[in-house]
């Protein structure tokens, strides 16, 4: 067995697709995002304009996250010492569950390490309490959600993409006895769609479902506190188990569900991912708890940043460049070919300083490489029509096609 | 079918046996661990001292780490904003990295979200990209690794624990040709004791097996650099991989691997459960680059510890307290019982201001119960004598046989 040769084959495959990932190294400036210093393959750090954060409202520089954070290293210093049960359970983590349990009108809700956690965790462990659950998955999940439907060991049914005819028809056929988990997104992160939730939690109702929603591209982003699109529709009670993340537009990091409080206690007592492991930094969850409250009263941040998207959306429509058709905050630009997607990438970072990550296999399909830009509230209109002429020469030298 | 109740049961389940788990709200007060305040059934919080943090250093509160903290949250801000591809590749990522390959004298390092993703993500991963990979797993492996290893799909075979004879009779029944890791930890989290790392890195050689090493609990605590066992036994050129944590000894939060940059570079390009989550938050990752430097040339913190284990093992010992016997920095006392383990827990934080936790199954096998102390360089002798004395009046007062 030659270990070496295996290994080295595993990239040069990788290098054969042009899908070799290159990390681009970078420090963002607080204060000043989207402006950022860029480390890659220049002598000392150049400026940049990040186009592809997720930290889409930039509350990862908001002055309360930061003094929250401060104050926090100060009084309990750096990392919590211990996984929750032992040592590790710090009066930050009660506070913030109280605070997203009452952001998506919850009893209770539960701090994972990350979102790819508290997906994997949750749905791992909540089929396996369920004998002979079937889970219902729509066919564009995320991978953590796809990893923990798989680590459950149980059966699953792929439904195509928010196709409700499709999805009745695999609940009708399945034994009205079993259990059984309807699991979606909200916002599918990289096309830029919406689920329908109520017609979701209608079949749900029908075939006696219960229903997992992942809102982490929508906390914070959508519905008059912030609740994610379950908010904005209203339908936030009518769902078993709403997830989201702290990493994105609350800007910090970590993942949690909310529901009721006996689903938080089976998963709280039963899941290896959060039993085994230790706890969301304190520094984090202060940092999270601050950002959270902020975003349930004030809707600046929310309104700027859809303001943003549409405006982009204009102006590479109006330029003829390939936008998708999103009705949500995610502006992606298709290519279609892994190769020419990081050429662009390239070309935007070395002459423009322009960051925006090319998006390829297995984050999307194959033959759908894209650039996926991510405007916010702190990039300027001047900055995206510097962006959009910027687009318009790379795709003429690129020779790449432009509609009339 | 009622959800409600075989939600309601499962907890039923745990309150029964007995191990339903509590969690003790605490906030440590920085600058003077292992003092923290108990939130904990009362009016306000009331004081307690810490037995079982895993910040087995007080590196939490250390002021260069601390200070990195602050400074990078200051620079950057709060999250990273994406995925280590996806804009959240910070300057302060690669210089941990390459500070981690240093420690552990490998090509490469790799850095996840915490150790239990660290060993999940890499265990299931190498195993899917080596066909018919058999892994080699220590019975007593951390419920990480086994996550990992159950993940992969690939054939596990358990040998006893640290037994040499019995991992070569395995090694030498499998197919000479399949690929094969042997995954063991250095130290022993609940019982103490230690792996004989170069007898089966010996064995490895013999049968051209890979070898897994989890250092979690020996990071920054062995060795003339805080590398580990392997770092003080000078095996770590001879180990495939090195995992370890950042939020035990090194104070604040995170898992990563060390290796050869072939297999950095697979798991990287590979491994859902590092390709699919926002990267660590850049005030972790400075914090935790400054304790490794830290304790790569430092001894005082690790001498301090192994004098206040040594000290309190000898305290328990002399008065009778069934205190099991370890070779490392862990305390383990034997109680057998998880009703009366969590008595004696829940006595000596109501009256005696200590908290330690009871610890139950699943961590520890059923019926080897036990309270496990994690002295380390901030506990006074003083803090260890009134310990001793309040354990010997409880097992007294709970009719529990003292040796003579």
């Amino acid at each position: 067995m030659d270990y070496q040769r295996v290994f080295t084959q595993a990239i040069d495959r990788l290098h054969a697709e042009g899908r070799y990932r290159v990390f681009i190294d970078i420090l963002r400036n607080k204060g000043m995002f989207p402006n950022a210093r860029c480390f890659a393959g220049h002598n000392g750090p150049k400026p940049v304009t990040v186009w592809c954060s997720n930290d889409y409202l930039a509350m990862g520089q908001h002055p309360k996250v930061i003094a929250a954070m401060e104050e926090a290293l100060h009084d309990v210093g750096a990392g919590s010492g211990g996984t929750r049960n032992i040592g590790g359970n710090t009066h930050y983590h009660v506070d913030l569950e109280a605070e997203l349990a009452d952001l998506h009108g919850k009893e209770g809700a539960l701090l994972f390490t990350s979102g790819y956690v508290s997906n994997e965790a949750t749905l791992s462990t909540i089929a396996k309490v369920l004998p002979g659950c079937i889970i219902f998955s729509d066919e564009l999940n995320h991978a953590s959600m796809i990893a923990g439907i798989r680590n459950s060991g149980c059966e699953k049914q792929v439904w195509r993409h928010n196709d409700l005819e499709h999805l009745e028809e695999l609940l009708a056929a399945a034994d009205p006895e079993a259990p059984k988990l309807i699991a979606f997104e909200s916002v599918y992160s990289m096309d830029g769609d919406v689920a329908p939730i109520h017609a979701i939690c209608d079949l749900a109702d029908k075939y006696n479902a219960l229903t997992y929603l992942d809102e982490v591209h929508a906390v914070g982003m959508y519905g008059p506190r912030g609740g994610g699109i379950s908010d904005r529709e209203d339908a936030a009670k009518r769902l078993t188990i709403i997830e989201g993340t702290l990493a994105k537009a609350i800007g910090v990091m970590g993942g949690y569900i909310a529901a009721d409080q006996v689903i938080i206690d089976v998963i709280r007592s039963y899941a290896p991912g959060f039993i085994f492991t230790t706890s969301l930094a304190p520094v984090l969850v202060a940092g999270a708890l601050a950002s959270v409250k902020h975003l349930k009263e004030s809707s600046i941040e929310r309104e700027g940043q859809q303001a943003a998207a549409a405006m982009l959306k204009k102006l590479f429509a109006d330029a003829g460049l390939p936008v998708m058709d999103t009705v949500t905050h995610i502006v992606p630009l298709m290519v279609g070919d892994p190769v020419k997607a990081k050429k662009v990438s390239d070309i935007l970072l070395a002459e423009y300083g322009v960051y925006v990550q090319p998006i390829n296999y297995p984050t999307v399909p194959r033959g759908t490489e894209r650039l996926r830009f991510t405007p916010g509230p702190a990039h300027s209109e001047a900055m995206m029509r510097e962006l959009t002429q910027a687009l318009v020469e790379i795709w003429s030298r690129m020779e790449m096609k432009l509609a009339a």
